[in-house]
């Protein structure tokens, strides 16, 4: 019996040097998004079902520094002292407030009041879901549709609207001025969204397309999974996306 | 004002399609780690401060079927018993436990009982921690040294000490029957152990290494940071080396 049993030796010599001290250092090296033509962020939405406190935490831990801010984390009548506290928080955080959305609006009211709250907040991008007949409207708060109306590029659901969107991203990309990073099971309406790597999307075509077409806005993750412990998988999702970024430098 | 924000428009159209019920269905794709020879594990010390259902939890949620069982989990004096309701609850849960380890034995009678355990467990391969004056007596074990007495090779501790995991792995290959994934912040003494691909560890050379030799055992994770709450951090490396995996395919 004794023969079939293998003996490995471990190179567990210098195990006594790691102390739980030195697991707290920070880390060392840039993230290897950090040296691209793009920058990661995470969509506030993915954390519905959470506090600014624990999105912020969650940032921290991933190491991720762009936050498109949804209004359940600062709402549309905030006050400009809660707008001027909110930056402050996310600064203290080393975190970007970049763009605010998804933002619905179904009347004109509603357009109006997006624009004001954009300026009042203080960004330069609003991530908005008007109704389709309100296009017209919009659009005369960014005159004639050029250049600053353009596409927040959801990958996930344009996958799912039968789209391949590493060819969408190299053909609207003059356009594209936010992308919503998310994989999914099927190009069909019965796909659904799962953590970035396990789903249909070539994720490696499209990090090669974004530096292609030099894409230089935020690719935020916008997880939709296990939204009331969505932590893993946003782990998951942040690491797969770099793992990616990294392997495809070359 | 009006001039500098831009609108975006999301593709949002199929969101209700994404019910919470549609969330929770099961992954329909296999991780990109399936077709290769080798497989993806998780190092039972990565649990130290968990127990058997938090561990077979986190590599359900990872995806992850190979565990190396660590005698926190399954004591050396385990009876027969209790080592076949081990068992059946890995199967249970879709995990193979396929070695035992690392183990540390200082006098002959601890190479014996180890020796005995891999036994009864059922295991092929044992990651032992011999005292240096002990490997002789460990060597009648696992007679000539050949074919069945080799390494696991712990890149994170080896580059730790100077060394390139790479390299080694070319060198030392038709020796390495278990691997221990992580990554580390300096090829010093200096160095600790950090989320596999925030370290200065070469991830994709390393798996293109792991094909050239054509390495057929496990990868294990061995996350050793932040071990009271790792679970982020597990997911993190998981989903960076998968993302290296499907990127360095092509």
């Amino acid at each position: 019996m004794k023969s079939i049993i293998r003996i490995l030796v471990c190179t567990l010599l210098v195990i006594p040097l790691m102390s739980v001290h030195g697991q707290d250092r920070p880390d060392p090296q840039p993230a290897p998004d950090i040296d691209e033509c793009f920058n990661l962020g995470i969509a506030g939405y993915t954390f519905a079902r959470f506090d600014l406190e624990k999105t912020l935490e969650t940032l921290k831990r991933t190491d991720v520094h762009y936050l498109c801010i949804k209004n359940f984390h600062l709402p549309l009548t905030s006050t400009d002292e809660e707008i001027k506290a909110f930056h402050a928080k996310l600064k203290s955080a080393d975190v970007i407030g970049y763009a605010v959305g998804p933002l619905y609006m179904k009347t004109k009211e509603e357009v109006d009041q997006v624009f004001e709250y954009a300026r009042r907040v203080g960004v330069k991008t609003i991530v908005g879901v008007p109704t389709y007949d309100l296009l017209p409207y919009v659009n005369e708060n960014v005159k004639d549709l050029d250049p600053r109306m353009g596409m927040c590029l959801d990958i996930g659901h344009d996958r799912r609207n039968g789209k391949d969107p590493v060819a969408d991203l190299e053909k609207y990309h003059a356009r594209v001025f936010d992308i919503h990073l998310k994989d999914v099971t099927d190009a069909s309406k019965h796909g659904y969204s799962v953590e970035v790597g396990r789903g249909i999307l070539d994720i490696p075509a499209f990090v090669r397309m974004l530096r292609k077409v030099n894409y230089t806005g935020v690719v935020s993750l916008e997880h939709e999974r296990n939204m009331d412990n969505p932590f893993m998988g946003i782990a998951e999702s942040i690491g797969y996306f770099r793992g990616v970024i990294e392997a495809t430098k070359r």
